[in-house]
């Protein structure tokens, strides 16, 4: 057992902080064990780790990173989905069958994860499974949680990217059996790259092996007007494009699916019947031109929201950053929709990327009792002046203006992760 | 007379970038001298800076800062900007009566625009004259241009924040005498606060001051709904809140006018017939929920337009932010207007934070001969790859993924910058 002592903050549910000024944090086999103004008798010989005035938040939850994309950030902005994936995704994807461009590059994505306190992350791979064992192993060895997925697509892609069904799902088999359970933190996820690149076939039979082997699934979700159009080209027998996906299997509470911008109201319905996740990545809505997502539906409706960088549409690793870019969406979303749709709270943004993507990986994202020890501390000496703030207004600073310098301390299941080498 | 060798990377129009891959960016007494691929017989003695793989761009150019709010960015934007000023912005403003304070604060504000490698910046000081001339010092110590205006507000302002007519207009004017000719590259401006804040009588008096002495001028202008109406009500008499200010004798070539997020069709043509600029502020418009400026329509009415940061109200100092923040902005404009305002494409982005906002200060934000020798170098061998991107590619990288760790070096008037003590 340990504690860690500073100024404690984090959400048990979206309306409001829970603080906890100048406290400790008690550590107990890898989880939450409780917040102490004073440590009780029992619990005073236990390691204390003091942090001063800095802040002790839960580590960050990543529902949407695409980890071969690492390359590109930053760059083709100028188009949208579809030319993008042509122009700039696959082909670098494709370099995956390169063991050692994966090795070397997996690395980088994993430090770059590290510095910005992200603690449990859902990983879209290649098609490659080699390559995507390596990426698990390294974040096996970064101490990061993890979702890992071995893409599927056999339709609709490159000749030089493209799977045949049967290899396809005859890999992914081999492959969860041999992952599913190798690593304590690390899983695989089934994920079907979207409708339009997965034959009829290939989704049934993934939702197959889901079900068989209990393995959560991924995907993407009406992210573009242009998508949305070919998928119901594709399949005009189904009312909205998450009924695809629900007709192959592969909706369920297990499933996390990403953007849904252009979910109508039969879709938002279906997504929270299904108690899936839905992963709000409003920077790479951006930056595709995409659009905003209607965010104060989905809540509203109930649906499961955590929050994705989509890394490499969207430019930025750290999860902090990707809440205000989802403040700042809500807000043009709330003007548009005649100051309607109430726009996100602080609080409610910062739940979004801890605790509400933290239930896709079970009792993560928060520090209630028995919650995994997944924490970060957070110096923001350098941010301004600290003592006429409220913890709540410094943490509300280091959202906005912080970087991966403030992040002093990374701890997951109560280990504290060193920088990967 | 010196050389910078690296890839020397402009935006002497919007349209596209002006790149000399490993060349030589020659400075003369303070000005761009020429660009060389080879330095020609007569320059073979002069002393070399060798950036190797670096990028060599113009310094960045902030059109609006609010100095005082730098101990406020992060924090307040739940609410609004009418209800943000009077609950945040004044009472922080009303502590610049205090030299020691201001002292304390202005120096790390120079700081953090140092680190972000703005090379020019017109900032906004509060109504404090002393405290607005220990700003001008820094700046001018820190070798940063900048115009810095003391604040001028005569009504509907806080009692303990507001002047008398006759005492704001007198004090500008000693201000004005004493700091005119002082430094040679920090110089007052004339700052109204905006139309709410300052009567008839204050605003044509600084308009003659203005006239008088040669002085430039800055305000806000239709940042949001509420303000507009505002404004609408208390000078129904005039078409639009612009007309108000032209009225006054404000608005004219010398005049930057911040936000414009809700102008119209007559409004946009006044600031076009006026040659004047307009500070596009997309994070702070973001950030108080005002809106999104439409931008392209500004831009094909022929309108003068810059970037600003507007700190406080706006959480980023780097100019750079401000590009991908516009370019963001954009793309939902884009989506909004049925695709027909077209989005900002990279290089038009970047001549807006340089050259664009440059022209306020003269020959400023470009390598084209005679324009001051404003420059930064940009090391980005920790953003990816580089050498399998481009010159434009790996600036557009930056702009995205970077930041201050990545400014390696700044020059103003052909001086290196060093850290502001």
């Amino acid at each position: 057992m340990k504690a860690l002592k500073g100024n404690i903050i984090f959400t048990s549910s979206p309306e409001k902080f829970e603080v906890f000024e100048n406290s400790y944090l008690v550590e107990s086999k890898g989880k939450v064990y409780g917040i102490f103004k004073k440590l009780p008798q029992h619990l005073k010989n236990i390691k204390i780790h003091n942090f001063g005035k800095s802040l002790i938040i839960p580590g960050f939850v990543d529902l949407h990173f695409h980890a071969p994309q690492f390359q590109n950030i930053g760059i083709g902005y100028d188009e949208e989905l579809l030319e993008w994936l042509n122009k700039y995704t696959f082909p670098e994807e494709a370099k995956y069958d390169n063991e050692e461009y994966a090795k070397r590059l997996y690395k980088k994505v994993a430090k770059e994860i590290w510095r910005n306190g992200t603690t449990r992350v859902s990983l879209l791979s290649t098609i490659h499974r080699n390559a995507t064992e390596i990426l698990m192993d390294i974040f096996h060895k970064a101490g990061i949680g993890a979702y890992v997925g071995k893409v599927n697509m056999d339709r609709n892609s490159p000749d030089y990217y493209i799977e045949s069904t049967e290899e396809s799902l005859s890999v992914t088999k081999d492959w969860i059996l041999k992952t599913k359970d190798k690593y304590p933190l690390v899983k695989p996820i089934i994920t079907p790259r979207f409708v339009p690149a997965c034959s009829e076939k290939l989704m049934r039979g993934l939702a197959d092996l889901a079900e068989k082997y209990d393995i959560k699934i991924q995907s993407h979700l009406s992210e573009n007007q242009e998508e949305v159009e070919w998928v119901k080209s594709l399949h005009p027998e189904y009312e909205t494009y998450a009924h695809v996906y629900d007709a192959m299997g592969l909706l369920n509470e297990d499933t996390v699916m990403a953007h849904a911008v252009y979910s109508n109201e039969k879709e938002i319905e279906l997504l929270a019947e299904r108690k899936s996740f839905v992963a709000h990545c409003p920077n790479a809505n951006y930056n595709l031109a995409s659009g905003i997502m209607p965010l104060r539906r989905f809540i509203d409706a109930g649906v499961k929201i955590g929050l994705g960088t989509d890394v490499g549409a969207g430019h930025q690793v750290g999860i902090y950053k990707v809440m205000s870019q989802a403040i700042q969406a809500s807000k043009i979303k709330w003007l548009e929709s005649g100051k309607k749709e109430e726009y996100l709270t602080t609080s409610e943004a910062f739940y979004l990327g801890t605790k509400g993507g933290g239930r896709f990986f079970g009792k993560v994202g928060s520090f209630e009792k028995g919650y995994s020890f997944d924490a970060l501390v957070i110096d923001d000496k350098n941010l301004g002046d600290r003592d006429i703030r409220s913890i709540e207004e410094r943490l509300q600073r280091f959202i906005y203006c912080g970087d991966d310098r403030n992040i002093i301390k990374r701890y997951v299941e109560g280990k504290v992760l060193c920088e990967p080498i």
